[in-house]
């Protein structure tokens, strides 16, 4: 009883884009300890598609499709797949009628060229789409082999594998030993100084822990299969609890833990509230805050001061400041941050002057040269330093806004 | 003649790593002008790697291999291939030399697993790899069937690739015409919708006319293989002036071009200035503009203003408006632009207030409402109502920031 994944899309082979999708699946068929022993990607040609399913059905019981569920002429997948196992297509009322709430929802007019996704074979059953238009399908064309077909746009397929794809494999008795994971997430420290300080913790074997870094963060994943909830966290908690005290204050969440989140968190707690006063950031920092729903709880705002008129005119930095100093440095970020702290009336103003290059850049303040100033309740300002060296300027800026954060999560705690 | 992409690898089946190779060879062959038509990812498994080599080698003449060279006992594609097309294996003294001599510049002793590593099937040719100890090979086991394996590590891959295979593969008279691709990007208007004003081109032979569609905007890629760059200008070109023709206001750019890039180079050519007031996208919108580098020739900055009081305080929307039609809604947009543009003295002023949910909505004011004022350099402001539906915050956020992005290039133009 095994799994099979099958990408469809011409774009994929073009290497237009990266194929997420797959790696999403994979991982959920692990999770459900359901195997997978292939994955294939084969273009929007109908002779290949069928090729491919040929294949495919003959040594897997599961076929996940992706891909080839849009309006479009060469959008094909549920077609082919009809014509492979010589099913008659019927159209389906109720998808039509979901088509077109979504595109008055939209102000558009639902077009012919819709019509066509309405379409699925006798016998399947609809796999609802609850935000895009492609709705796909649950089939069993024939004995022990269930094909499930999803869009290839990433967020509708995954909310459509999430809400009715799992619970139907579970109906199906799939996933009863699954493994559970926790993912702790550390900031301010690098990979391998975090993996000298639990180095121990790597040679376990229930639970394993394992290190990933990415981006100015390095997480540890606690993991173990078992059969229920309760067992897992019995043999998670122990190891991460043990973690999270070696770790100390670079320890800042778990699984799906954001900064921003953390950070809204303790200014909720305290009921404090927070303005950003921006210049290389150019609203990035407010945009991380604000990305957390129920932030106008304690966010009320910032100023974007990119240019230093705005600086000068909205938050107070002083022109000898700018003159002597430069916009980048300790005091422009410190004025920057009791600027907007007192021009918002907020408890605390953080604030974010750098150099994003990839031009701008001189010797004594090179491209990723980055201050950041917070201002506190008590009316104290404080300003570091970073230098996040010549990478590029979108990951200069998402850094700043990151590092931001973190140094005001460990003002809060 | 074509090609085919085999990637081996339990850790893509377990869904560890995202498979950035296969997008690089997809690519790279079609740049080449090489067809390919399937992809297949199998772990490392002796007996479905033969299954896969079997079903390859009888589709395409080039079988691109990538993963499981390395020294451990898992790494066995090399061995596997061998034992497929019935080869003994021998041993290569210059791979040994190679790989003791990387391991002695580390200060790092060689180890008889490395040993395996060095083995490659009688008649093949190693395809040296520079910077890894992990060679691949070149070989004709067949008739028509060229195999080229490379290690999974990317950089090891990407300069093999680059270095070897490429001159390898053009010395066999591929690559003389290669695919050359113009990418037409759109926005406002439906992928079905711009279908149907577009629809005969799609049956082009010469260039060929494809829709792709992401969040919020359309693309078509017009494409054409053939020898020279000037020969597929000559050859698209026409078909895209067109195009762009028919598609209007709704053409925004090409390629790379992104919404934040245009509008950008539209003011700056009319040397004007800009000035961003947001809420509900608390700062998106300027960081989508300040994302260019450059950036600071025409933005000068911006207020979010989450909180009503920072509305009223900062951009003088009135407490009237507020309490009369809610800080959602078309004068409380218009009150924010011109406020943000008085403000800041710039030459235009945008702003953004609307419920990104997934809270907060009503009847009358549902998640998805946005409003998008613009002020413009002759002191008019306008406002327009966008409906985005129930979606998710971030993208609800994000459709914001573009279309707002969108309304003032119309503006602009």
């Amino acid at each position: 009883m095994s799994a099979e994944i099958i990408c469809v899309g011409t774009e994929l082979l073009l290497g237009d884009i990266v194929n997420t999708n797959v790696q999403f699946l994979a991982k959920e068929l692990a999770n459900l300890g359901i195997p997978h022993y292939y994955q294939t990607v084969v273009g929007d040609n109908p002779t290949r598609l069928k090729e491919v399913i040929n294949i495919a059905s003959q040594r897997a019981s599961i076929l996940l499709f992706t891909g080839g569920l849009g309006p479009t002429p060469d959008d094909l997948t549920t077609e082919t797949i009809a014509q492979y196992f010589d099913s008659p297509l019927v159209e389906k009322p109720e998808i039509i009628e979901d088509i077109q709430r979504k595109f008055q929802a939209r102000g558009r007019q639902m077009n012919d060229n819709n019509r066509k996704q309405a379409l699925i074979p006798k016998g399947a059953t609809i796999l609802p789409n609850p935000t895009g238009t492609a709705p796909g399908m649950i089939w069993e064309p024939q004995a022990n082999l269930t094909l499930m077909t999803f869009p290839g746009v990433p967020s509708e397929m995954k909310r459509m594998w999430a809400e009715t794809a799992v619970p139907h494999l579970k109906s199906q008795g799939y996933g009863k030993e699954i493994i559970f994971s926790r993912m702790l997430r550390f900031r301010g420290i690098g990979e391998s100084a975090l993996a000298t300080k639990v180095n121990r913790f790597f040679d376990l074997t229930n639970p394993t822990v394992a290190p990933y870094a990415s981006l100015g963060e390095v997480r540890l994943r606690i993991s173990t299969k078992t059969t229920s909830e309760t067992e897992a966290n019995a043999i998670i908690q122990p190891v991460a609890q043990e973690i999270i005290k070696i770790a100390g204050g670079d320890y800042f969440g778990k699984d799906d833990d954001t900064l921003a989140e953390v950070v809204g968190q303790l200014l909720r707690d305290r009921q404090e509230t927070i303005g950003v006063a921006e210049s290389c950031t150019g609203g990035g920092l407010g945009a991380m805050l604000t990305d957390i729903a129920g932030s106008s709880d304690y966010f009320w705002g910032g100023i974007i001061a990119y240019d230093n008129r705005v600086k000068m005119s909205l938050l107070g930095v002083t022109s000898e400041a700018l003159e002597v100093q430069g916009a980048v440095s300790n005091i422009v970020a410190e004025q920057m941050a009791l600027g907007v702290k007192q021009r918002l009336n907020t408890s605390w103003g953080i604030s974010l002057t750098g150099i994003a290059g990839p031009g701008g850049g001189t010797e004594m303040k090179p491209v990723g040269l980055v201050y950041i100033g917070i201002a506190d309740p008590d009316h104290q300002v404080h300003s570091i330093k970073c230098t996040f060296g010549d990478r590029s300027r979108d990951i200069i800026r998402y850094l700043s806004s990151c590092t931001a954060l973190d140094q005001l999560r460990r003002k809060l705690m």
